[in-house]
């Protein structure tokens, strides 16, 4: 959420720039957290007379809130202390995956308001009633945000598959085909609460949404280009460049669970054989490890257990799925040239054994020397970001990328 | 060469606003090929007298020419011809390959006006001697251009290695480590027209500029993502994501021919074990088929003599290449999701015998049925760019970006 370039497009007109500059000013504040017009006009390199022009305008539309004075002993408005306002717009994100719905409110500043989490095994349940248990759940979150007089602007999905132009291509955790996802949900939200104006809805695949929440709320520091991969049921990946998702020519970048190990290796739900995922996927792990395939997040704890008492085939099992990884990540990292892998989901809990045998692949097969033994370049994911939380920061991303486009929309 | 949009950055004030507008004018000029201001006026969106203004400071900056008068019947210059000029600015382009210098000289509509190729073996000789028999070639170029009436304003050096920030990192098959080949190429050039003003020179990854030259002057289309690779002594590749090359967080993405197709497999000069180059490299096809896998470019056209006979071994050697490109090339669209795959250097005369095979692991191994089988996604590269022309061609883009930036230059 840190891009301060926005293009202009082709043409730019006067309108054009108002509005571009109305988005860098609100982004200064929320950047900063609080901040007078003249910090704000230092930071983004426009006039003390311009800035308070758009600082009025933030003001009168609800995008920023004013509160006491500085000590600069300068009385009246220019010294108030300016904050992007609490009681304003609000993403809503909605993750959707396999066994739970997790729903997340984030205000302007990007902090996470209302989080609603139902454990629920979404399998073997049509597409439409899944996504009618989204929006229930979602709806209760409205009621909080209602009460914490925040205004949702728009509802973003996480759905663990393919996702391009509202639909899910192919979900194959969850059984979907060619499902259309945000109309689904759209109408079992509008149904339950006839009340609110149509919010729009959005949709994503839930890794490049983890990614995002890994960039904008995660430990990465200055990294802006890196791979993340999440090992759950499925192995999901995305690709984030210069701090934005790379999404392909059809919104389908990423699959890195799909990349071929091993050609004559065994089928996966794909078609294909011999992918990443029957190698280091949730299943595969814990089969090599001797637990039951089956047994979700416990049998991942298990897992985690055992390995860390040191039981011999555990340990096997993991650095095993690490050599494998490592080897696709080698290929996936020549291709594209990050600056960090960053491991997600089951990963993380699993990285002392998984990291090594990864990481030595990766020294062993990136071109010239580019990945040095123990860069730190490969590392687990933070737990300060997830999917919901990135899909609700996304919302607001866009408020504040356009403030002016949403004016009419939180006036209501 | 398409981009209409530019980012205008942070701070959207007068002048940056105008030299945008510049830039989109002489854009729209160019794209045209004969336009007049009205014509402009309408493609770009701005008032016919604000589009006059900028016309002006082209004409006078000399990067537009005008020339006769309409038809319309309006007199005098609203109504007269707009191109861009051919005696103005240029770029000249520099491929250093192993065994070929290239040389082109190219105008600000993209056309090639000068081109100087020797064929010399780079191979064995220190890289200053190499770069500076590189700007000899160029500084023959110069006498060309000059006769031309064209101004040079720049050189970008396409090179066969890893480049970034003036150096050549690596590039095995020329031996050469940490080479300033920028450096060097200026002082060469330098030292031999001391007469003329220093011109700056770039360097980049000689793949990633026959992708561009791909995109800019080939058949793709409206395609603008895409993988390119090039088969040649090593295995080259490039991403273009959207009509931008996708250089990664360090500058070396790309390189495809180091993606492992079987860990065990033999030693790759890279250090690694079975990679791409490893199967699908001209010396592992020329080898397999039963050539001296040193014959270089005779090699390569009998081995498509052979397959075109009927040549069973030199079939078979060429579709198990085609086997092994598929099966990364599925990995690499599972990642990276582009509309195509561009196959250019040896391969693109190969491509009857590789494409079928190499589709065939696509269709299998692409997730989703995403890469339908002879969908025509998969492709030989057009003849029509190479790497020195895509590197000519940058320099005449950062004109045609910003034309304000080379007012004082070209003015020279």
């Amino acid at each position: 959420m840190n891009s301060n370039h926005t293009s202009l497009g082709p043409k730019a007109d006067k309108e054009t720039v108002r509005r571009h500059n109305l988005s860098l000013v609100l982004r200064a504040v929320r950047d900063e957290g609080e901040a007078t017009r003249a910090g704000v006009a230092a930071r983004v390199g426009l006039t003390r007379a311009a800035v308070s022009s758009l600082v009025e305008q933030l003001l009168d539309s609800g995008f920023l809130s004013e509160s006491g004075k500085t000590f600069s002993g300068q009385a009246g408005r220019p010294g108030t202390v300016l904050k992007v306002t609490r009681a304003g717009p609000a993403g809503i994100g909605v993750e959707i995956n396999i066994d739970y719905v997790s729903v997340c409110v984030v205000d302007l500043s990007g902090t996470d308001r209302v989080r609603l989490t139902e454990h629920i095994d979404n399998r073997g349940a049509l597409p439409a009633e899944v996504l009618a248990r989204g929006a229930r759940i979602a709806a209760r979150t409205l009621e909080s945000a209602a009460e914490q007089e925040l205004l949702p602007v728009g509802v973003q999905l996480a759905l663990p598959g393919l996702v391009s132009g509202g639909t899910v291509r192919q979900a194959p955790n969850l059984g979907w085909n060619r499902v259309p996802a945000e109309d689904l949900f759209a109408k079992a939200l509008a149904e339950l609460r006839p009340d609110l104006p149509l919010l729009p809805v959005s949709s994503e695949n839930e890794a490049n949404l983890a990614a995002l929440a890994e960039l904008w709320f995660g430990g990465l520091g200055p990294l802006r280009t890196f791979l993340y991969l999440t090992g759950e049921i499925g192995v999901g990946g995305a690709l984030v460049l210069d701090g934005e998702l790379l999404r392909g020519a059809h919104g389908f970048a990423g699959e890195i669970g799909h990349v071929v190990v091993d050609a004559e290796g065994p089928l996966c739900r794909c078609g294909s054989r011999g992918c990443l995922e029957q190698y280091a996927g949730q299943s595969a792990l814990l089969r090599s490890a001797g637990i039951d395939e089956n047994a979700g997040v416990p049998g991942v704890a298990e897992l985690e257990r055992r390995a860390r008492r040191g039981d011999a085939r555990a340990v096997a099992a993991v650095e095993q799925a690490g050599v494998m990884l490592g080897r696709v990540l080698s290929g996936a990292v020549n291709l594209f040239d990050p600056d960090a892998v960053v491991l997600g989901g089951i990963y993380r809990d699993l990285m002392p054994w998984l990291s090594p045998a990864a990481d030595r692949e990766l020294t062993a097969r990136v071109v010239s020397g580019l990945w040095p033994r123990d860069s730190g370049r490969l590392r687990g994911s933070s737990s300060a970001g997830d999917a919901a939380r990135g899909a609700a920061a996304l919302v607001v991303r866009a408020v504040l990328a356009d403030p002016v486009a949403y004016v009419q929309r939180t006036a209501h």
